[in-house]
Order: C-alpha cells, then structure tokens, then sequence
C-alpha cells in the first residue's frame, strides 16, 4: 500500500519579537502536527535577516546569499502557514518585505495552498488576513476559505503565558482543524485527495 | 497682511533602489513645488536605514536612534506625501516597516492631510493606494479623494529617462495637481481655507 | 452672536428588514441627537424603494421619481450616517444601490463628511466598513477615522431589545461619540471649526 | 473510453442594461464555449428579478419564488462565470444582492471554482474584481489568479460595437484563456485533473 506523501509546510511569521503571540501560534502548530496529524511537517522559516528588497542587490540575476536561500525553502514548500499579526490593519512590514522577495522573478510561491492564523486586540489580527489574501492572488496562492483563525489574545480564558506559549486548549484545537485544512486543501490542489 | 503659512510636507518613496521612477515623482515634486507652488515645503525622508520593526528594540520606552529621528520628522510634518509603488498588489515591505515605526506609541502620524502618487506597468501601481488608504485609517490620515496620480510608465510617450527623472510634460502637470490639492486639504484641515 | 449653524445628516441603512439591529443604531442615533447634540439633525432616508441601477432608466438626462427625490435628499445634507450591516464580508445590495444612483452625473455625494456604524455577530460588521470607505473614494466622501464603531451584538450585556431598539447605555455613549466626531469633522471641512 | 463530465457555468452580470459591455463579456464567453472548449457548458442567469435582501421576506424557511428558482441555478453549477463591472470602485447593487441571497442559508455558492471578467473605463472594471474575491471568502469560492481579465473598453482598436458586443479579436482571445483556466481549476478542485 503507497504511503500517502507528506505535505511540506512554510511557517512564516511577521512578527520578529521574541515572545510574539503569532510566533507563538506557529510554535503550537508544529507541536499539533507532530503530535496529531499525520503526513504533515511543518518548518519554521525566519525572516528577520532578509535585506529590505532592493532591486540594485539583484545582481547579474542573482539575489543575496540570504535571499537565495529563503527563496529556496519557499520553493521546497508545498504550502504556506503564515501567522499574521495586525500593524496598523495591514500585514507587517518584514513579512511583506519576505513575500516580496520570493515573488522576484521566477516568483517561487506560485499555484500552492495557503493559511494565515493570527492572534492580537480587537479583531484578533483579521484585518491583515485580508490585505495577505489580495497579496496572494498575483503570487498565486490559493488560500484556505475556512477555517479561519483570528485570536483575541485579551478575552478570557489566558490565551498566551508570558514567553508567548499558547495555553489555550480551545484555541490549539481551533488551531488544529486549520493545519487540517491546510493539508486538505494542499493534497487536493496536487490531484490527492485525502480519501 | 499675513503671510501664508508654509505647509511642510514630507515625502516617503517606497521603493529603494535608486533610479526607481517613484522615487522620480519625488524629486520632480520637489522641482515642481520649489518652481510654481508657493507656500509649500518639500522634504524628502529616506527610510531604508530604519530597523525592522521589533517590539524587543524599543528599550525603556525609548526607539533606536534612526527611528526616532524618522519620528521626529513624522512628527513635525504638516502632511505626507507617499510615492508608493505596487509590490504584489500592495505597499512595498519597506514603507510598511516605516509606517508603523511612526505609528508607534504615541502615534506621530495622527489628523493630518496624505496624498499618493505611483508609477509603474498596469495599472500604474494603482493596487497599492488602496491598501495604503485603508492602513491610513488606523493611524489617522485624511488622504486627498481627487486627482488620484497612477502613471503607467510603460505607455507613450516614455515618462521617465534612464536614471528615473520624470520627463513626460503631462504627467508633471498632473503631478502639480495632486500637490495643489494636498496642500488645499492641508490647509483646509488646519481650519485655514486657502482664500 | 451669530448662532452655530445646523449640520443636516442623511442616515442610511443597508438592512431592509423591519426590526433591524442596523435600523436601530440609526434611530438611537436620532434620539441621541435631538436630546443631547445642539447643531445636529438627523434625517432618516429610506432605499427600499428605488429600482436596481439600469442606465436604460435614465431617459433623457432624468432619472426615475424615487431616484430623483432621494438625490435631491442627498445632495441636500451635509454629511452621511451610514448603518452598514456587513453581509458576506462586504455592504449589502441595496446600500450599494442607493450609492450608485446618488453617484451617477452629477455625482451628489462630493466632498462631505461621513461616518459609519454596524452591529452584528463576530466583528459586529466591521468588513462592511471598509469596502464602504473604499467606495467613498470614488464618490468622494471624508470619512472620520475615529471612533470606529462595531457593535457585536451576541456579547452579553445584551444590546438590542427584540425590535431591535438600541438598549445599552455603553453603546450608546459610544454611538455618542461617533456623531460627535462627525459633527465635528463635518463642520472643519466646511471651515468652521467647533470652537 | 469514459467521457470528460461536463462543467456547467453559471454566468452572472452585475449591469442591467441591455447592450453592457459586461452583458457581451458573457455572450461572447458563451459563444466561444460553444465553439471551441469542449466539456464546458455556459447558462446566463439573469438577476434582475430577485427583490432587495430582506429577511422578512424569508416566511417559515422559504424563499420568495424568484429567489428559490435563482438559488437552485446556483446550486447546480459546478462554477460561476462572473462580468462585474465596476461602479464607485466595487461590485454592483444588484450583483451583490444576488450573490447575498445565495448565501442564505444553506449558502449554496460553496467551494467552488469562480472567475471574474469585466469592462470599463480606466482600470476596466478591475476594482470590482478586488471586492468580489474579498465576498468570495465568505461565501467560499475559490477564484482563479491567472488570467486577470479587464478591459479597458475606451482603448483602440475598439473592443465593442454599438450593441455591446464584442468584436475584438484579441480580447476573444483572452477571454478563452480564461474560461480555459476556470474549467481547468474546477476540474482539479473536483478531483478530477484535465490531463
């Protein structure tokens, strides 16, 4: 019997402070995953060290050492996993800094499934699900309707303890029924469904 | 009799190479507000030596020193205007970055009059204004409605020569518009109708 | 002493139905007006009425009786109350019907104030607001940035009675406040500030 | 040898009037499907018919008859086929009254292909386009990225004549491509990959 093949996620996150609450989403994920969902390895990929995206860098068709290889883990990936905290109701600048380099021509993110989860006040992050979602359409992802993920982090029960750990037991299974999707969505782009 | 205020406007390009025909609209903005437009003040902002925004750099309430002299400058501004090229359907990560560095607290961007201006294929860099009106929400802009400026660079006759200045008599005229109309708004603002 | 002048608002409702939320916000707005705003009066326009949008209804340079006299209403007011239900993440149908016909030639919408309220489940219908600011560039409307008002209408305390009357006292100092700002912002554009 | 099923479109306009530009969109897709893609089979809906969104229309569960008869057209489409031209930077009235009143529930617009053609001035429509993707979250399509289809309609060589149809080759062309690529994503979110 042929094993199903593994789907290959990108976790990107836009925040780059250490105890970030959307790191921490991405933290929880990769712990749900290995735990409990089979066929599905999760990657955390940084971003903090790209340069801004400059096209005087590109040179002789070639990117900067650091850019060559984000660029190569986006490419690698069968689908993407950002967390995506609201700035100013919009993604955040480091995150759109990262998308925009792996869209430089040949643009790497292209025709591959996608989630976006988010915690923060207020809508809990919604509003920069939707500026990524109109960002995905010229890079070509295909973004996962449903669920989606927003976390206000303020309501009660606690969500997060102080390092940015989600404790939240309703929202790691919140969280779990999107990586579900994502996988779901990703197999059946590629022709596999599930079953 | 009184003089008339000078409104003091500072221009912030979003992308940071250096023959880029945004950072073209700039300077010809400048040219054209120094030559024709009287009572108003020009200054360009460059923020590509700005950190990525990190909550973790912000120590005892104080911000790195490039950012706080980029605040400064946010700051002291009567209004803002933004060449914003369009980057995958949005603003450039590095605009981005150095939005939200001023939107900081405490917000130094609040109440004040925006106007953006873009070039590039398509529409023109249109895309990009949307999701810089709807960030400008948050923190507090009141952008010019009419003349909206997108330039397609790549129609004739050519707009820009080869190092980025911006040629085409046309688009300088439209260009005078959008200033004439970012100062009215600003004045306008201020509780100083223009006459 | 020359009295302040009176700001005539227009409120609009997205939603039809009789015992709306939406419909509420609009008339507790009244009410907060007549008792505790001097200088303010809101009128209330029904959109029910008007046909969908045809050009083939406009017959030599006229428009349809119901299109012409809720035009004349428009172009009348001073500013805009909008209570804009957010269906499928966007305003509803005959909200946006109602704005294109007060928007074809010539536009009467152009240059005013406006502000938006919604109450609803989850965001309390925040989606709808900014595809309606987004609408309102076009059109040419200067909406208020703060406060921003959403209403989830499920959280307890309860919110609306069951004929959808308005019933608590936080949400309406906050809908108070709204026709504060728009009071405020609509009498700055015309050039007279409040004090 | 077992058949390619045949991909039933339905086909939606949000003009009204009789000789759209938008109207020809969809005349001319349906004539090019006939002619020249096989396994795809387009149906113009009209909607012109359905009343305003009003859930007091809604008695013991059912729908107002127009409305039950447009919902069941939904339902049984494998996808939808949508000419959205843009009015004030959005869809229109009655499109979106009609996509709302699909989305009552059972919403039966779900998880299925779309795709967005339109004409225009200017950007071609190509704003409408923006706000229907963002409705499409929620009512859960899946909309093509590539092609985008705009067309400027004021460009020469004329695109249309005098009875909105249209006459100009190379749109015909890109106007396939489309369809092409909206069979083909419906066929692989079915499962069933073209080739």
């Amino acid at each position: 019997m042929a094993a199903q093949p593994v789907i290959k996620v990108v976790a990107l996150c836009g925040s780059l402070r250490k105890a970030s609450w959307n790191r921490g989403l991405l933290s929880a994920s990769m712990d749900i995953s290995k735990d409990s969902i089979e066929g599905m390895e999760i990657e955390y990929v940084d971003i903090s060290l790209l340069p801004f995206v400059n096209e005087d860098l590109e040179i002789n068709g070639t990117y900067p050492a650091a850019v060559e290889a984000f660029r190569k883990k986006i490419e690698d990936a069968d689908c993407y996993l950002f967390a995506s905290p609201e700035y100013n109701y919009s993604v955040t600048g480091p995150l759109k800094n990262a998308i925009d380099w792996a869209s430089r021509p040949p643009n790497v993110w292209g025709d591959k499934a996608a989630a976006i989860v988010s915690a923060g006040g207020n809508f809990g992050g919604g509003r920069s699900h939707y500026h990524l979602r109109h960002i995905g359409i010229y890079i070509d992802l295909h973004f996962i309707n449903k669920p989606e993920f927003f976390l206000n982090a303020f309501e009660s029960p606690p969500k997060f303890d102080d390092e940015g750990v989600l404790t939240d037991e309703e929202s790691k299974q919140r969280l779990r029924e999107v990586l579900l999707a994502l996988k779901a969505f990703s197999l059946r782009l590629k022709g596999k469904l599930s079953e």
